[in-house]
């Protein structure tokens, strides 16, 4: 791994960089390349006021005022009038000129695609659903086909499409772009799954692990756009974490991180897919559940079922929820202890249970965390849905894609 | 809290901001400001070839070598012949003109202090003993007088002091600026250490806890300076963690980041000066150790008599050191499934024990950590010995302080 900051895996059709027409360090490069940071800032956070733009990027107020007055002449931006904090403000929005990011989470069970354009509406979404343990091949040609038809329906072109971000539930080693052992999806381990979608896409591609995308969701499409430092916490079939620190999606040495799913909660409990014994994800995740609940009736029951039945009273239901909830509050104290993020949100297919999923976790959390981190730290429920993993794909698209004009 | 990114907490006594004088966004401004980048990374990082120099400023290699020659035609910085990987190359070094940085370390039980170069050589350095429980005023006179000695007997002038960094073993809310409960220094809680210091000092005084600093050692004078993501490990009468990420110390929400001394490893446990129960402090530390290893002993023994005893085959001090290694290595995977560091250094008064200190830390650590992540991470004992924090106090002026000059 070399010393540069890391990004996410992209693996680009285009193979003659932009913007080489400029000498590095002349002010024309200069100037291209702070217009290149106000169109991304715009891509990955949505319209924002001149202010807020030159907090995002850095640049001067009198920098991004004349930048923004050039683009807007030559039609790349438009600006409108507005107020921020009660005071008048100019509110920017880039010109998408019809272009689409398109992004797919693959779960275990399913496929989702949201298509949005480059001033950061959700144009179109959609999801499948897929036979458990199923391979890769099927679930990208899925996808592609559940792409293809929302382009279609929104009559978008194919070379409209600026990029494809996807996600799957399993860690990804970023020096091999390999899908790493101990995913969700153990028939996907070993692929490399950024050449394979380059390929079925013909676009360019960017590939990471579900949690990040959540978190890159929160502060990109959710209520969290301006968090430094959150962690987006999802509890599924598997059970991990994605760091925002500092402002970015947060990648570690080889890419595999948040794996909180793996803290051993019981010395000597029931082995792990990892290989350890008595992980969180024996003990929280929605398998274990499904387990534990499915005991005594005619058939196992699915994790919508979890949802219903506990908020329907069924006892078992809220006793098998309180202590995962408690195991993942002990877990996320430890989190809280060495990261001192300002939030914690919490994700997944569980979300609908509200505070009978969140009350546990909150309680486990205050008991084991520093007092004065746990004081600081606003723990919530995710808003965005199933969707969430999606549209951080998306978002990988917006922040890192090659832009299409400038 | 602001939006803003973190940054060390500091306090100037110098009210007019230096470099006013040019428009900004101008070229002149520009050319400043790039000026500035390449002296702070020669003082944070000392000499360095015009690559590295490209490599740590973000510079284009033209953009460093236009600068380097015209400070060098100033006289801010000198230039010598040299060979980097096999080539030819240019090393670059600050001419400090006299200048020194100051960093502190208290301590429990004492206060070290270094004086160091701009150009990143150690020009003194001396410790002094002090009583348990001394209060925060004896600690800093103390510090104050030797912090002279030093001076005096480098023949520095006082207006050539940059600035003083200083550690203390405890959280610091980065909001207020004050010691927080929970501080192995428990008479220092409440104090706005910052604001005594500087006034004491009557210089630029920067303040952070001593695990950070014993981090950001040892990126800056260790021998880790290429690292991007460390886990710096002091084991002490508490034990607390530094983390850089990214290639940036790490703050969280608000500054309390690293406790993972607080993290809780017997559920009923003893209870923890931080409010809990079975935290990683009551099995682990050297107060932990000293009480157990001092039961039947006609006086306590200290934590240079754990080290010497342990080193001449102690049976009951080498059971002691295991345990609490285990315990070590076990919360440490956490840290590793979380973070994926490339590097985690393990600091504080038992580094020489070497082996018998590292050896269960890594069977704790490879026990529980996700595999993939625990091979990818190296394990060592510190090289930086007793001065690794002030060391990294000083680099907190090295990289923070106004420069006194350009």
């Amino acid at each position: 791994m070399s010393a540069d900051p890391p990004s996410t895996l992209a693996a680009s059709s285009r193979s003659i960089p932009r913007g080489t027409q400029h000498r590095p360090g002349s002010q024309g490069a200069l100037r291209r390349r702070n217009s290149q940071r106000i169109l991304q800032a715009l891509m990955a956070r949505g319209p924002l006021t001149q202010a807020e733009l030159s907090r995002q990027t850095g640049l001067s107020t009198a920098t991004v005022s004349n930048i923004v007055k050039a683009m807007a002449e030559d039609g790349l931006i438009s600006t409108a009038p507005t107020t921020s904090s009660g005071r008048r403000a100019l509110s920017v929005r880039i010109d998408g000129r019809g272009a689409v990011a398109v992004g797919v989470d693959f779960g275990r069970r399913h496929v989702q695609v949201v298509l949005v354009s480059l001033d950061h509406r959700v144009l179109a979404a959609d999801a499948v659903e897929l036979p458990l343990g199923h391979d890769a091949e099927q679930g990208i040609d899925t996808a592609a086909r559940l792409v293809q038809r929302l382009l279609d329906e929104q009559s978008v072109s194919p070379g409209a499409v600026l990029g494809v971000g996807a996600g799957i539930p399993g860690p990804i080693d970023r020096r091999t772009g390999t899908v790493i052992h101990g995913a969700i999806l153990p028939e996907w381990v070993g692929i490399n799954l950024l050449a394979r979608l380059q390929e079925r896409f013909g676009a360019d591609v960017f590939v990471d692990n579900d949690a990040n995308l959540g978190a890159l969701a929160q502060v990109s499409w959710g209520p969290y756009q301006h968090a430094q430092n959150l962690v987006f916490l999802k509890i599924g079939s598997g059970i991990g974490a994605g760091l925002v620190l500092n402002g970015e999606l947060y990648y570690g040495h080889i890419g595999v991180t948040g794996e909180i799913g793996h803290a051993t909660v019981a010395e000597h409990g029931v082995i792990c897919r990892c290989g350890n014994r008595g992980c969180l994800e024996t003990v929280a995740s929605t398998s274990t559940m499904i387990d534990l609940l499915s005991h005594g009736r005619n058939a196992p029951i699915g994790t919508e079922d979890i949802v219903r039945i506990a908020l329907d009273g069924d006892p078992a239901a809220l006793r098998v929820i309180d202590d995962a909830g408690l195991a993942v509050g002990r877990a996320l104290a430890n989190v809280c202890n060495l990261l001192n993020p300002e939030f914690i949100v919490v994700g997944g297919p569980l979300t609908g249970l509200g505070g009978i999923l969140l009350d546990p976790v909150r309680r486990g959390l205050l008991r084991h965390v520093v007092p004065v981190v746990g004081e600081s730290t606003d723990l919530a429920i995710s808003t965005l849905g199933s969707r969430a993993e999606a549209l951080g794909a998306a978002t990988l698209v917006l922040q890192q894609a090659e832009l299409p004009f400038v």
